[in-house]
């Protein structure tokens, strides 16, 4: 019936174990590949590769941790892909990584029986911190191609983030724009995840909102009423 | 049960006390800080600082209400953060301070026991009295950072208002585009708002749309049926 | 209980006897005012001085319409505004008045016991004639104002139309903007509408194609169950 | 009661009977427009009058299997067209015949009893469908028009299909723009069709994210209280 089966007891030790280390190798990664790109001109040759090895560990590290969850599920590679479709994108792009740890906040606070953040909220700060940071991991790609490119705009990297904001808010002003074949394509990138995950940021400010607006309207009714609690009036969810 | 415990009394005089004194300061405080921004160069280095007195003043009263509420709502500093968000928001920004103003005719308007406003008609008279007031304040920030920047295409105060209205519909010409740091952070920002803040007004005027014509149908069934009034029905909200 | 009580019969004659001028005017008011600023420079005074008079009997007509319904419906003028609010902005913007169109053909519909069109498709159409309309409206004003300007991009009525369609539909090139402070004040009007009908247009789409989607697997279930219809099923509304 | 009575037996076995020859036709007509607009000028003018019949005959299998599933389903014109919209777009607008396909995977699914796409899936991926195809004969389109006009600043094929994820997004930086009535022509209907089309995709993926978020907490209830699966629980669709 579920399609998502409580998980086994050894992968949740070894979730429990790897939590401390994947979030450091998150954090590794996003800065190796942030330096490695804007202080590319500033350091020596050894500092590169020590970096680029940094990189490429913390990247090995979330495919091992990736095949040994596969392993322990005891599910099938398909069917996995399919219920953890978040940690097999970040395997993909591991800037996304930082992503779970909204995730893993939500864990801590429900061990302790404290309130969680409500849905909409939660879609928010999901959808939102999935843009900033796809929009920054945009921004210094494109930079990356554009920034020694005849004809270009885009020459540093405030220039890449201003670009990248306009973008994403679909106000495009034109005033910087990719001249590139890579930058481009990465530029429709950004486009369609803005869309799409900005229009479910503001899709759920606005339900968020709405919901707000009623609720106050109940407290309301409820005060005349005689004080019956707003809470357990069915549509409050 | 209710997050929002009803206020105790004390509170409620205090509120009503303030109402007045704190509608003037709002007034004050924007106009001060528009006239020190538009006139800057017209008015005497005496006059401007009677307008910054006026301006800190009025931000001043804001603070005090907000401790003084803080102090009699007998809730803790993030607690109350919480359950009175709106007030919060106020305090560090002030030009908000006249969103409240709908929430002070909807009182009265619930004391003389008249109707209020629909729920999707104060989502929007909320969201977009909202975004013209940031609006409003956005453009006056970017006309100050832009006005006398080197190869600035804002050059006066029209021009900020034509580029905001542009941006804020996320229309984004880019005949004009801010060229400054500090006026390409603002310019962000009022994308932010724009973007939330008019996706809530866009949705709940569709919505409102919908249910009109919803109405619409029901009572012409109402009528066909013997003039049942549309009123009882269960979808009429 | 119901805010729309039936109207009187007088009322009804009056408005189905009036159906047939007002139809007439509207176009002819339509036509006046597109004619006297596409042609205006090709016409005689005499043409000029006939147009005009014919756009101000038009408007005429539709105040003096307003006036007898708010006589006989019985209604005060405000509760009147609040119940007749599209039969209003007709008097205040008679080119919206082409609207009206899709409401009566849906009465003769309903006399003949035809089906209507469903509610999404009626919101579409509706918003959808009204952005056409405010869109011809708009690009007719900004053409008249900027045609002739220092500095004007928007040189040809075709330059107008094209304008307004990058406006409405928020992408803005920025190849052609308006300059003109008249010019400009138009095209926040148009960004407005075309931000809030647009919004109402496509989010019934939206709601039209899911609502579609859901029926035909409604549908499914049907066949398989053998053979029940779906239209008796409580999600198809 | 149901608009859309199963259909007769012989119409069935035509639709399985064509299905393959249809969409071979399908890949033809959309091939040999391509290469007709950009292979234009490689080609001698034999290939060119090949390439010409080839897209004829495609169209011509669609307009005859139209035909002939009029006549085998025994309804009116009217009232068929209304019944098989997509059909009918298909015959005018060939190109967007292989969005017919995720409509016969569906069916193929369906009779092997497999699961098939969830509701708001199957929107985003007709309408992303959809949007691709159109956006691609767009691309082509306005490629066509503009590449040899005189200013014009889409002059490569990669030129216009950067054009039109630009104005697709609604982003339209403007740095290319069509300049020539026909190429600005279709440029209306390709944002006409992008804010429709993607509104549909982003929503239905707003829609989605919550909804996921929303199982996700009735998981934990029920993980919670006892392992209840969370298939049963009604708000599960």
């Amino acid at each position: 019936m579920s399609d998502r089966s409580p998980d086994p007891p050894r992968l949740e030790r070894w979730d429990r174990r790897m939590e401390a280390p994947l979030a450091v190798a998150s954090v590794a990664y996003l800065a190796g590949y942030a330096v490695r790109i804007l202080a590319h001109s500033h350091l020596s040759d050894g500092w590169l590769d020590v970096i680029l090895v940094v990189t490429l560990t913390s990247w090995a590290l979330f495919v091992v941790d990736y095949a040994v969850r596969l392993r322990l599920s005891g599910l099938g590679p398909l069917r996995f892909l399919r219920t953890h479709l978040l940690d097999t994108v970040v395997v993909i792009l591991p800037l996304l990584r930082p992503v779970r740890m909204v995730s893993i906040y939500n864990q801590i606070q429900r061990r302790h029986d404290e309130p969680r953040l409500g849905l909409y909220a939660r879609v928010m700060v999901y959808s939102g911190l999935t843009v900033a940071l796809l929009g920054f991991a945009g921004a210094l790609t494109v930079y990356h191609y554009e920034a020694d490119a005849p004809g270009a705009s885009i020459l540093t990297f405030g220039d890449a983030v201003w670009w990248t904001c306009a973008t994403l808010a679909t106000v495009g002003y034109g005033d910087m724009v990719p001249v590139t074949p890579m930058g481009r394509v990465v530029a429709v990138g950004v486009m369609a995840c803005g869309l799409a995950l900005l229009g479910a940021v503001t899709g759920s400010f606005s339900s968020w909102l709405i919901q707000s607006f009623r609720r106050e309207d109940e407290k309301d009714e409820g005060t005349r009423n005689g004080g019956r609690p707003p809470g357990n009036s069915p549509g409050a969810s």
